[in-house]
């Protein structure tokens, strides 16, 4: 296999962008992308696009030809890939099998999602989840990871109060990336007080509904040094799926796609995840942030909780998590939320992360999760100064 | 790259299987694969799937989770891939990839749809077109193919009774094949006589509406040794995109994304038109047969309608076409079908296609086709007795 780089990145405003369509979405992302890296249209060979459902928010499927007929870049060839909100890290995967196996040397793994347009937001984020056994029943996902916090507070008790925690950490850091939808500081007081959602979650336990798109362009290495850019290497890469259904699981506390996920890119890099200097991690709840570190291995089990209130997480504490704003301020437009990860932890790999810089990091994270946790990826990522 | 072959293949019965779920039918697949290729489901790390629209059709996203999940797959990796028709052969073209990478042995490239649910299959068939400028205002797949078809009439002589000979000759395949949904012979009268669709494709000329799924298993060439199967490898892989809409393209009697697919293919495999002993071809309607077959090189352009009306691409002709029966009698649940042509190239190649078995083939190419010809995929195996 060969090693492969990032050699450039882009992304659109996340936010209720109701007068901008899908495709000029994909095609701002996609173009800022090739700019940032230098690389012209017709040098890029194939594009891996990530969209968790064009056809129920839009009307659109055929993504592949529709996206890059926008962007310019036809005729290269083109894949829209799905694993609901893994979609965008699904892609990144995709993009980097191509490079690796030496087919292509430039190709781009892009994500967008069009989530205002009019479409019933939440019967669409239903279908990630079982149509037949869990949706007919009435079940929707801020239910389904209601059942998660409830499960998990039982079992390690962890409190409101660790959840309110998350939020706010996200909220702060996102006051600080002009892409985020949200830019507002909030409080504890903010999180515990507002409308309930499904407990114990309440409406700013919840990531919002975003449109946005988010680009990487992948080459190999030995080009990317050609090229004179940072070299930022993708060091790690893992994928896994689980039981789509709930009722299907061991343990309601536990989501073992992301730990399945995770092993895999700690095995294939060689790292440990006390080596790795911050993550972007799918906080799509703020229950499943903690649940998440915890997969990770960030922290002990039942740990996840106490750490996010203890500042651990945060953008100077010990393990910074989601420096971005996360899904829960910087938006998530499902089918770009993994690429937009990627693209924080390049920004932040390459010291172009502005306020919200973490010192000289050199291994970065990015966790993607599809549904309740039926799918998820992992990449780690590696700059060499 | 390493080299790629196929070492088994599994489908379903295709038509209309009101009675057998989305999830069944992949797994149905999937597991009759495994058991031809002799590999147990943990030795398998990865699987793409095509899929046009699981979310229109039976309102479920998610489709590695699900799909693998019900076919006792997970753990491992998977990825839903979406080109509208040409979805199989997209999933084809990712598991390629990624065990030409090294980065896993076995991959199970899958495609699968469930069409005949409830849900109104014009509509969800038009999201392959452009939404905003030409399904906005009316037009269905039927009137866009019979848009292509007067075009070649009007260029090239093309008659009806050429389009008509297209339809017989599959029926005519499709009554060998135990999986097809029609199993009828029909002649040049019934097709010219069925109830008009779009002027100047009636019935006859359109394929139909389909439930089904089929499966096929990856591994390199040295694994296939030890494993003692027949030699079947992956010489050519070509994918384009172009224009989504008919009004951006400069000649309406051509699809040039497949001959872009195809040229790339070619050159990867070494071989010219003239080599390749039969073809598996997208005839979503008679005429796109028609052109496909001259976009490929098997005939010059113009001449692909009398050369279906002379004889040449039956079973027993100098360039047989569709020996399956093709989309128009096999039946297209359109995210399965990529995979089912190359179903019928590894069961061609390895002498078990029954009665429509051609003479010892050396060479088969598979042509998919999403859309009016937004994306294209080309594929080469070869077999080595």
């Amino acid at each position: 296999m060969r090693d492969v780089a990032v050699v450039g990145v882009g992304m659109t405003k996340f936010g209720e962008l109701w007068e901008t369509p899908l495709r000029d979405l994909f095609a701002e992302a996609a173009l800022a992308c090739l700019k940032d890296a230098g690389v012209e249209r017709g040098e890029v060979q194939s594009a891996y696009i990530g969209c968790m459902s064009g056809g129920l928010f839009v009307g659109q499927e055929h993504l592949a030809s529709i996206l890059c007929d926008y962007a310019g870049l036809n005729p290269m060839a083109a894949t829209r890939v799905e694993s609901a909100c893994a979609s965008g890290g699904a892609a990144f995967r995709a993009a980097w099998l191509e490079v690796a196996s030496g087919a292509s040397d430039f190709v781009l793994a892009g994500g967008v999602e069009k989530m205002n347009d009019g479409a019933d937001a939440t019967y669409c984020l239903a279908t990630a989840a079982d149509q037949e056994y869990e949706v007919y029943h009435g079940v929707t996902f801020p239910g389904l990871y209601a059942m998660i916090a409830n499960a998990h507070m039982h079992k390690y008790g962890t409190t409101p109060q660790q959840l309110a925690a998350v939020a706010v950490k996200n909220h702060h850091n996102g006051t600080m990336n002009p892409h985020a939808q949200f830019s507002m500081e909030i409080n504890i007081e903010t999180v515990l007080k507002a409308v309930r959602v499904a407990e114990p979650l309440g409406l700013f336990d919840c990531s919002p509904v975003t449109d946005g798109a988010a680009a990487l362009l992948l080459c190999p290495v030995e080009v990317a040094k050609e090229l004179g850019k940072p070299l930022v290497k993708i060091l790690g890469a893992g994928a896994a799926t689980d039981t789509i259904a709930l009722h299907d699981r061991a343990d309601l506390a536990a989501i073992p796609v992301v730990g399945r996920a995770a092993q895999r890119a700690y095995e294939m890099a060689g790292v440990k995840p006390k080596d790795v200097d911050f993550c972007e991690v799918h906080d799509c709840f703020t229950i499943a942030e903690i649940v998440c570190t915890e997969e990770l291995g960030l922290f002990e089990r039942g740990r996840g909780g106490p750490a996010a209130a203890e500042g651990l997480t945060a953008l100077d504490g010990k393990r910074p998590v989601n420096p971005s704003g996360g899904l829960k301020s910087k938006g998530h437009p499902v089918g770009a939320t993994g690429c937009a990860q990627l693209v924080e932890v390049y920004q932040q790999l390459t010291g172009r992360a502005g306020k919200r810089q973490i010192k000289s990091p050199r291994l970065g994270l990015a966790q993607n999760m599809g549904g309740s946790g039926g799918s998820a990826t992992v990449h780690i990522l590696e700059v060499n100064r």
